[in-house]
């Protein structure tokens, strides 16, 4: 039974998305006259006031000197692509919905028609046109809509384009320029209810299309969490996280998406996809919900699913150590992870990315002066910390005191073992925060001709330094063999620990001003960045996706068998494809 | 690259099993004229001793008095059904194998045919006879013998039953009566050899022909365990466990058999499925390796895995807590699991259970004698526990010194707070010992009346009285309605804790001595109780499976849609359903 009191929304804060870019209206950066640079808002912490170092820091390791004077202009009139119109489509469509629930608007259609990948994506709809529009936006309100909209499209001979949260960045939301028929776009976000809370068995049915941060409010007021955090928590939607296979940044108390997740609803062209019976872990036979996490719009609409909930814990805080260099970081992280006392999160940032976060800090006044110069010679002086070597781990602790005492006791000891140094929750917890903060410093660069791109990827252990020195060495390769001036910023971090490997999230950019085609070039360099991931032994992807922008390298990863066993499984759902997105194997 | 030195096999035991029945030749149960009951051989800590109140404890439960003198007569001579034979099958099997590596023997035939069900297998081979044989034996011994035998079966049109342990309960392996063609068990055990130890990553390949017990004694040699124990771990295969979806008793360290397999290679008449990148974790599109595990034989040959391996636990005890009765052992259970600090394993068995392990004891002799009664003192007495309502949890501590330390620490302090008493290490081991003698019991009581079988189920939080109440019910019910002398003896222990609920794996036993048809009537039984399981919040199967014994509750659990999509996955992998074992959804 649905539990009403749970879906109240009272944020205090501007929910409204930018236009194409990332994130929230209440939040920009913007320049001072003096190029110190400032977050609007009060989101984050790293806003409202001025960060003096930035600028300098990104000249520097770019080697180039950022011309604010001439920002990258904006497309002024965007180009939407004519519309196809199905007549009897929308005839049909106009007696199963409210008139509210589409529109073929031309905002509408082009906010709906790309995610967030750089080049393939925001570059393109801010700075030049997309190929190809989506023609209808529709908003179903439930799994009734769901089901009349998908058999409309399959009556009719339309394409549907599942849509969450638009963050996806794997170019997974494209519209194929090929395709001939209407294309749906089939926004989820009105369907953001919990439908019902288990407090006993601490589960909750929950429609797909609510965002992570509406899902963590409502939980919270009720004292509960869900835990999953993925780095777009605040806009990408469940729905869209068992799409992609997300992975959260505290998977070690609460799992990734696969661990967390009881039951999906797949409305296909074919009938719906579920489990009769749900449950932590059973043996019913061939599991056909396995096979949808990762799925990426191909098969048909999530449309809710069974969550695991858990009270909030009893203690959260965070929590840093620095370490001599990278080698010693990532060793300690290895040595870390056989102990088994995993704390809710743990990440290693190299020296480049441990240096961009305290670019971002304010410039020291009075004490504080005095109390940060005191913490650079303790570093520096007294433990011969060298600035521009040493890494940090970040780290969250949640659950009982008993678990995070030991965690805590662990993690200590192991650090020392690798001549760590305690840097405080402060510095942990300003890493967390960076990771929301970081796309809307790609937004603002962007404008001043700086590319970032993030590459993510699953490693083994003992392929961690392989895969971080292929990325280097080919972004520093193609840099100058694409003629980009000044060089790259390839910054890697560990954000995940398994048993056998790592996750590494990769850090990219560029200043591609005076240059022609920077984009495209940027494109080509990330393809030859990702053949050296995987040829140094790192997967296709951790946890954004395959999409369109990795298809090249599908057959690496599947043999032809599996992908004709996969297409005849999408073959038994969606015999007319509707769902023609053409993602992964899909891809055209 | 294989490690060879890994492939040693020293044990010092008869590693022969029996025909038919479970378990090794030098293990079995017998009874001393003065009705005490002892296990032959050392290979549990239950054997070598006289049992003098295991028959009282029978006799009294089932409320019958078992008649030694007149065993249940064996069928003489087996019936072993006419082989039928495909001769261009044969020819070409000839030319591509070793002679060694098949055989129509009757004998083998015969122990191809079934599982360790126990009235629609086992009691029908060894007291009357099976419906339908296979027609040959075949022993692959790499994956290249694999793939030649599954292309002639396909070529030549043969049916192909996959054979791992022979341990199976959900009648998996019996042939179905109405194939035609020649039917071919493909015994995978010649291919037991771990290929290589990545002692960096932590994983193993292994060939799926490896028993866990040659598994762990391969690994424990080189200081690494898997860690996977389901209770029949000492004859069930890698390839088995995939098939089965199995759990393991330790999974709360380890984790169940898809936590810890990160690579099945699948050989299938339409190719190899396998991933050509295993990580414990990625995003690569649907992954269809997910479907791979419960697939029950119906698909293919499972060849081999990458498993995941661990350094052997610095700390390897055992302990257990009595509590006053059932549902505060429940309520126990459930407060801990909400604390984090799970035990490698840790379980509930009841009051019956409870006694019928202390049932297994000797008679005590000398001091002994004081310290038994001194204990049973303190326990009825001074802590005022019922005998007659008392339950048990074992537990399995690994791990550091100070993961276990904490866990102890939580379970001593939640046992606390549900009045529970510190019951000692022997009691605990005793309980993990008694998992892998509970078979041979069976085994030796059939021979005199007695039929005993297991059902396991998942269960939510919630629904945990209702399902034990059920079972109890509707086996009370069933037992006088079809006529059964005495009474039945049900008894449920919880073995896993989930976030969301549990497994519970009943054990149900009754005599039937005098009566007609009890094999049948006792199936009938069965399928009642788990109708009566799934109407109270259970679900299908746990870990044994659906197989053909549960066929007919597969509608409850699979919407037609998915089981179309899951008939379209065979059909492209096998489109002449050479895997026509016909399990689960394929089932007749």
């Amino acid at each position: 039974m649905a539990d009403k009191s749970l879906n109240r929304d009272t944020s205090a804060l501007d929910p409204t998305p930018w236009d194409h870019r990332w994130g929230f209206r209440d939040t920009k950066l913007f320049v001072h006259p003096d190029q110190s640079v400032e977050m609007t808002g009060s989101r984050y912490n790293l806003c409202g006031y001025r960060m003096p170092y930035l600028i300098p820091f990104i000249n520097r390791e770019l080697d180039v000197t950022i011309d604010f004077a001439t920002p990258r202009p904006l497309t002024a009139e965007p180009h939407v692509t004519p519309a196809t119109r199905n007549e009897a489509f929308l005839t049909a469509l106009t007696a199963a919905l409210e008139s509210d629930q589409f529109t073929d608007d031309d905002r509408e259609r082009l906010l709906h028609s790309h995610g967030q990948t750089t080049t393939e994506e925001v570059s393109r709809v801010l700075y030049e046109n997309l190929d190809r529009c989506v023609d209808l936006v529709v908003w179903p309100e439930s799994d009734e809509d769901c089901q009349a909209v998908v058999s409309l499209a399959d009556e009719h001979g339309v394409c549907l384009i599942p849509y969450g949260g638009g963050t996806n960045v794997s170019s997974a939301l494209l519209v194929p320029p090929a395709e001939t028929r209407m294309v749906v776009s089939v926004d989820m976000r009105r369907m953001d209810r919990i439908l019902s809370v288990d407090r006993t068995n601490l589960t909750a049915t929950v429609q797909a299309g609510i965002t992570g941060s509406h899902l963590e409010d409502l939980l919270e007021r009720n004292g509960l969490t869900c835990g999953h955090e993925p780095d777009s928590v605040e806009l990408s939607t469940l729905g869209g996280w068992i799409a992609t296979n997300a992975s959260g940044m505290k998977k070690n108390r609460y799992g990734n998406i696969e661990d967390l997740v009881e039951n999906v609803t797949l409305v296909t062209p074919g009938g719906v996809i579920e489990q009769r019976y749900s449950s932590p872990r059973q043996s019913p036979g061939v599991q056909l919900q396995k096979a949808l996490f990762g799925s990426e719009g191909n098969l048909g609409l999530i449309t809710r699913a069974v969550i695991h909930v858990h009270p909030l814990p009893e203690i959260k805080k965070y929590g840093s150590v620095i370490f001599r260099d990278w080698p010693t970081g990532v060793a300690f992280m290895e040595a870390l992870n056989r102990t088994g006392a995993r704390p809710a999160s743990i990440r290693l940032v190299d020296n480049l990315q441990f240096r961009l976060g305290q670019s971002l800090k304010p410039a020291p006044s009075g004490a504080k002066v005095l109390k940060s110069r005191a913490e650079q010679v303790l570093v520096t002086k007294v433990k011969r910390f060298e600035p521009r070597t040493m890494v940090a781990a970040t780290i969250v602790y949640e659950g009982t005191s008993a678990e995070v005492a030991l965690q805590e006791k662990v993690v200590a000891a192991t650090a020392r073992r690798f001549g760590g140094l305690q840097g405080g929750a402060g510095n942990g917890e300003r890493g967390y925060m960076l990771t929301y903060a970081i796309a809307y410093l790609r937004d603002f660069l962007a404008d001043y001709y700086i590319i970032g791109e993030t590459y993510e990827t699953t490693v083994p252990w003992d392929r961690i330094h392989d895969v971080c020195d292929a990325v280097q060495r080919v972004a520093n390769a193609e840099h100058r063999r694409l003629g980009f001036p000044g060089r790259p910023f390839t910054s890697p971090r560990i954000t995940q620990l398994y048993h056998s490997g790592v996750c590494i999230y990769f850090t990219h950019g560029l200043y591609h001003h005076g240059m022609e085609g920077g984009d495209e070039k940027f494109a080509e360099m990330e393809r030859n960045i990702r053949a050296a991931i995987m040829d140094a032994g790192g997967s296709i992807s951790h946890h954004h996706g395959v999409g369109k922008l990795r298809r090249s390298f599908v057959d690496r990863v599947a043999t032809p068998e599996t992908v004709a066993a996969v297409k005849s499984l999408k073959q038994a759902v969606d015999p007319k494809n509707v769902f023609a997105v053409g993602n992964n194997i899909f891809a055209g």
